[in-house]
Formats: C-alpha cells, sequence, structure tokens
C-alpha cells in the first residue's frame, strides 16, 4: 500500500497496554493499511525508565524518558496515553490537545477525576479525545452509547465491570470458597493485585460508573460522586442463600436517571438467576443497559488485560487517524452539572438475613420494627431451630435512608444476635 | 436549539420500523438537538397506499405514493429505506445513491444479495449507506465490528440472530413443548409469521450471516452462498438429552475465517451451558465474537421489533446526518471474492442418536463403521434395554463429508432402525 496515508504516533508509557500495543499495530499494521487506507508508525514511545530489558520493539531511537518532549513534537500527529495515574498524565494530554494532536486514551482514573477539563480542552482545540479503554477493557461500549444508541433514551445501565470481584464472586459460588481463600487465588493468578483494595471496596468500579453516566447521561459525574460498597463482608452463606431464593451475587455499577437526578452507585447485588448478568462468570465484565426503545442490551467480553485493552485503544487510534485525514471530529461528550441524588434516596428491595434469640414472638418484634419504618416484607423464612435462629428475608422496594434505621433499631432488639450485611436486590419489582 | 443544522430526511415505507422512527424522532428530536446541533426532519414519507388510517403523524402533504419522487427530491438530504424486499428496494437506494444522497437501511434481504452493486454505488458517489438495523436489529453490532474492531483479527463469529426460533428452542426446552406446540406459540403471539419456513429453515439467519461475513471478514457473500439447516427436525428428546450431556441447542449462524477461505453456515447446534450464548432466552438476539486480541466479546439485545429496529436506524441516521454536515464519509466495505469453503470440507464434532435392535455385537457394528471412515467416538451412552435400545455418542472433530458418508453407512446396517438427526457439537475441542 504505497498510497497509505501516514499517522506518526507519540506513545506514552508502555507497560502491558503498550507493549500489546505495539504488537497488535505490527501484526495487523499492513492489514488495517489495507482496509483503511492508514498506515499507523509508532515514532515515539515515552517510558518512565530508560534501559531496561523490554520484551518489544521499537523504532531505533524511539524510546525515551522525557514524556513532553512527546507530545510537543511537531512531526507527531496523535497521542496515546496508557501511562495511567493523574499526573503527569493529565498535564502531558492537556499539552497535547492544545498543540491540536487528537489523544487517545485508557486511563479511567483521570478521566472519572478530569474529565470535563481533558473534554474541554479537546474541544477547544478541535480534535478527537477518545477512550473506549477506560472502561470495561476490550468491550466496544463508549462508541456504541455515543453513537449507536444516539437517538435513544436511556434509562439504566448496570455493569459487572470490575473482572478482580467478578472472579472472586464465581469462585464463591461455584467453589464455596470464601472470600478470603478466593481472593488469595485471584492474587495467586495475578487478577488481584497485592493491596486489593481497589477492585474489592468497589473504587475501581466507581471510576467506571463516573464516566458510563458523563457518556450515557452527558452529566458531570466524578469517582468521589459514587457511592461505592465492595464485597469483603459477603460470606459463602449469603451466596447459597441468594441461590436457594433464584439470585446471583454480583457487584454491579449502576447508573440511572431519575426525574432528571443522576444516581450512581456501586454495590454487591442479588440478580435473578434468569438476567443475562447472573451468567456472567469468571474475571470477565458485562454492561447491562436499558433503552426505552432498543429495550434491553448486553456488552460482555474481557474488560482488562493487555491485548484487550490495546484492541480498544487501537480501534480508537484508527478512528482518530481516519477522523484526523478527514478534517473530522467525533462527538466529545460535554457533560452539564447534574444533581446526583444521594444513596439515602435511593429506593431497593433488600436481602436481610438475622441471627435471633430462638424465643416466643420474635417474628412479631421484627415486623414491628420493619413496619415502624414503612418496610414491608415481600418474603420471609425461618432457619434453623432451637437456640440460634436465622430470620432472612427480603422486603418490598424501600428508601435507603429507612432501611438504614431500620437496621439500626434491629440491631438494638434483644432478641437479634446480629444482623448479617443487606444486600439491594435488582429487578425484584 | 436555533443554531442546529436541519437535516431533511425522506422515509422509504412506513411499517413497523417506519412508524416507531417517526415517533422516536418526535419523542427525541430536541434531546438530539441539543447534544448533536443536528435536527431531524422527515418531510417525505413514502407509502405503497395512500388513504389508508396511519397510526403516526406526519407533517401535511408528506405521504406520498410515489417513492421515486422522494429520493429524486433535491431538497432531501438522507433516504432512510426501511420498505424491504428487493425491488423496488434496490432500485430507489441506488437511485439515492447515484444522486449523492446517504441512505441508511434495514433491509437484510436486499444487502445479502445485492450488498457489492450497493456499496459500490455508495463509495462511487462518495457518501454513506449505514445499515446497522440490518443485522440483530437493536443490537449494536455493525459498528463496533468495523470500528472498535477495526485494528484486530477476527476469527469466528457466532450468532443467535433468529428470534423466532430462539423463543421455539427456550419453549422446547423450559416447557417440554414439541416444535409444532412451540411454534403454534410463537405464532399465536406475533414471534412467527404464518408461512414460518424463512425462520425455522435457517433462511433469515443465512441472510444475516451473510452480512456478518462480508462486514467482519470483507469477503463477497451472498444469502445464497450460506449453507442453511432449520430446527424443523429437533426433538424435545434431543433437547433433553443435549441438557443431560451440558448442552443447550441454539440455532447459530457461524462464520469463520480459515486459511484465508470463508466458512460460513447456519445449523442449530449444541452449546455447552457455560457458554454465554447458551444463556440467551426467549426471543433475545447474540451474537458471539472471537478477536485475536480482543478475546471472546458478546452483543446481546432484541433482534427485531418496531422500536428496537428504530433506535438502530436512528444511530445510523445520526451518524450519516453528522457525516454529511461534516463532509466525511463512514469507512463502506469494500468485499473482495474469496473462496467460501463449502459445508462438506468443515469440521465439527457431532452429536449423534441411533434407535438400534439390541443385540449383541451392536456396538462392534457401529464401531466398525465410524473406525471405516475416520470418525473416532469421543462418549457413548446406550440408553433402554430390551428389544429397542437407543446409542447416542458424541464424535470427536470430523470433517462433514465423513460424518454425512458414517451417516449413509449406519442406515444401512441391518441392527439399526433409524439414525436421528445429527446435531453439531460447539466449543468441543
Amino acid at each position: 500500500m504505497t498510497d497509505a496515508t501516514t499517522i506518526r504516533v507519540g506513545l506514552l508509557g508502555c507497560g502491558n497496554v503498550g507493549a500489546a500495543l505495539l504488537q497488535l499495530i505490527a501484526e495487523n499494521g499492513d492489514a488495517v493499511a489495507a482496509r483503511t487506507g492508514l498506515r499507523l508508525e509508532v515514532v515515539r514511545v515515552a517510558v518512565h525508565t530508560l534501559g531496561k530489558a523490554r520484551p518489544y520493539e521499537v523504532a531505533p531511537g524511539a524510546l525515551t524518558d522525557d514524556a513532553e518532549a512527546v507530545v510537543r513534537d511537531p512531526s507527531i500527529d496523535v497521542v496515546v496515553e496508557v501511562m495511567g495515574g493523574r499526573e503527569p498524565a493529565r498535564a502531558l494530554i492537556l499539552a497535547a490537545l492544545d498543540a491540536k494532536k487528537p489523544v487517545v486514551t485508557a486511563n479511567k482514573e483521570l478521566l472519572a477525576n478530569a474529565g470535563p477539563e481533558l473534554f474541554e480542552a479537546a474541544a477547544r482545540s478541535g480534535v478527537d479525545l477518545l477512550f473506549e479503554a477506560a472502561v470495561a477493557g476490550g468491550i466496544p461500549l463508549i462508541r456504541p452509547l455515543r453513537e449507536s444508541l444516539a437517538g435513544d433514551r436511556l434509562r439504566r445501565i448496570m455493569g459487572i465491570v470490575n473482572g478482580t470481584t467478578n472472579f472472586i464472586l464465581t469462585r464463591m459460588t461455584e467453589k464455596g470458597q470464601s472470600f478470603q481463600e478466593a481472593l488469595a487465588e485471584a492474587q495467586a493468578l495475578g487478577y488481584a493485585e497485592r493491596d486489593p483494595t481497589a477492585d474489592v471496596e468497589g473504587l475501581d468500579a466507581a471510576a467506571k460508573a463516573a464516566i458510563i453516566a458523563t457518556v450515557a447521561f452527558g452529566v458531570q459525574v466524578a469517582a468521589g460522586d459514587v457511592y461505592a460498597e465492595g464485597i469483603s463482608a459477603i460470606t459463602p452463606e449469603d451466596i447459597s442463600m441468594a441461590q436457594r431464593l433464584g439470585y446471583a451475587i454480583k457487584l454491579l455499577a449502576i447508573v440511572e436517571a431519575i426525574d432528571g437526578e443522576i444516581a450512581v452507585r456501586v454495590h454487591p447485588a442479588m440478580v435473578p438467576l434468569a438476567h443475562p448478568l447472573a451468567a456472567v462468570r469468571e474475571s470477565f465484565n458485562a454492561v447491562f443497559v436499558e433503552g426505552e426503545a432498543v429495550g434491553d442490551l448486553m456488552f460482555y467480553g474481557r474488560g482488562a488485560g493487555g491485548r484487550p485493552t490495546a484492541s480498544a485503544v487501537l480501534g480508537d487510534l484508527i478512528d482518530a487517524a481516519a477522523n484526523l485525514r478527514q478534517g473530522r471530529v467525533a462527538g466529545l461528550p460535554r457533560p452539564v452539572a447534574a444533581r446526583i441524588r444521594p444513596i439515602d434516596e435511593l429506593r431497593s428491595a433488600f436481602y436481610v438475613t438475622l441471627d435471633v434469640f430462638d424465643r416466643p414472638g420474635v417474628l412479631e418484634q421484627v415486623a414491628g420494627v420493619t413496619a415502624r419504618h414503612g418496610v414491608s416484607i415481600w418474603k420471609m423464612e425461618q432457619l434453623g431451630l432451637g437456640e440460634e435462629a436465622r430470620l432472612v428475608f427480603v422486603t418490598h422496594t424501600a428508601e435507603e435512608r429507612a432501611m438504614r434505621a431500620t437496621l439500626d433499631d434491629l440491631r438494638d432488639l434483644e432478641v437479634v444476635d446480629r444482623v448479617g450485611t443487606p444486600l439491594r436486590v435488582v429487578g425484584a419489582d
């Protein structure tokens, strides 16, 4: 293809994703050139430390530890940022955008915290800022949300967007492991980091939820705005009881529009077994989208990993290059401020377990507390006999605030020994 | 939005999808204008018969029975074709493209038979021809395949792309209904047509498979090139035996690249229960994509219905309008000729049932036949006792040609009373 347009790419960061991207371009560059007329050439690669052994090949002299020089290099057409983290990624992307270079990034942390600033810089310069890889890795999600569904009105998006926690929950479900055992296995397999906090406490998913809210509903949501509850308190008993009741337990990121406000949260949830999200196993991700016209959609695939993520980066890079050649810009999100409804005002059905002392009148006392707070019990089961018994119930939809007060009062009952972690039920009404 | 660009749309056909599109534009047109700066105005609507009562509103004087006048109207910017069928849709789309009007179509039959001619006309005029709605209705599939995965190398695509047959198979699986009973229910619910041949014999799926092959692998495949086998011979016994062996039976459209050739076929298949396609119930569609870098992906949703399909059409329409404003064209498929590998040369594992007379040496005779054709039995079970017994076996991967010869010879054995419909097993090796 001698008539292909050469696009000179500057790469910032070259860890897993960067190395996989270089390999993908080496493998598929000819096919891409034949199909699109675009020849991608990675001419500069900025890394943290020079002189290390590297599992990939770059053009002679391309490696540098001066990332600023890469974004300022006037011969570079497009910048790809896969270094991660807030700084210096933010400053480098802003410099690239100010220099009118389109940017492709996989940086969810940065987008979830400084998204509006970056989108504005891109709009000011009239260049692309694409970020398909920042949410759900290799799964095409951002482009379908922004383009394919542009004419629809979305109601709610529920996603399994953290592979580590889905792997842990799958092991707990299928092998009866405890949280700690499953976490240890995830760490041994490299799915979980040594400090697993960001994954297991839902913080990683919260950052992705913020980006989904921005793209799907056009509102400004930052990671810190997202209520996040993790899975470390989930027990194998919770999981087996959920299965008996017809549910799987999944860590969900949920974003929905309610009366002009936006609700966005991350927490474990009981998902009906017949729901497509319940069948998402191992470290896979899936995002379930409810649109007014399109109905229910789901996007499923690998949410992490070098090659899946690099595939998404490369799709964006080809798009940015094609736009550059045609003097076009993809529509950017222009998120506006909206009230983020606090978790206290949201409504869910709840699954609650109580360890109680088996005395006459226990159920009456429990029912008295729930009734006092306007919480209505949908179904109930009493397990075990003798001294210690367990009450398990699922409520009708109730406000979080009322549920919290109910649980506080239940803890104060003398007949109640212990209140388990309550779980929200999805699709119960 | 006084500064929105008005895009004048001509609509060809106004059945379910067309009416839903008009309604969607009425509902969401303001939001689309606010977000994209594009005001969509449907100014002409060509219908077959004037003067009928219609469940939608159009601008006064917009209705016409002269479709040619619509595509020739110089004031119309974009043409949407949702009339279906080969002619006059083909001639109208060609006329619109020749007049340099972008076209959005949902017409799978036409694309699967005259795709290359249409793509060439669009390329000649330098305008868009978009068709997201032609495969899998509301599910974003064509755009992700063409754009998000543009840098990856796809291996295989397997889709449940016909809702009617998936509904029938779901009923047979979950309620033990016969094919005829489930078909009657599908007809009563409006999921199946009075003449269900195109759905149940796999012809509808074959047309979609041809389009998927064109988009995903860039090769010219027409509906008639696709080997198609339907579900009318599937029995409830097949389904319960499949479940015992750990499989669900699904009608799959399968497209794969093999050594530079393309294989494309539609047939019922046994899918492992843990595979995401096995959990796709009722009339939902899902397309499973295997890419070298991205790994496994699945796209799930409503494959038919007025509003889901209209949602996909509207996404394309907004894209075409945005491109028109920016003087840009989406990359068109430029399918090239490739050898389509005949079904005889493909390899699968097979599930086979034999009704046999229970005499000594039956198994020996059966094993002799399979061995003679180089077909190796992976697992086998003998059911029933006494006069009539049933042998059920699953083979290792074998060539279709060898399997066919094996079945012919098995039918000729005196100890064999009947050979059931063989089923291909997906993901067995």
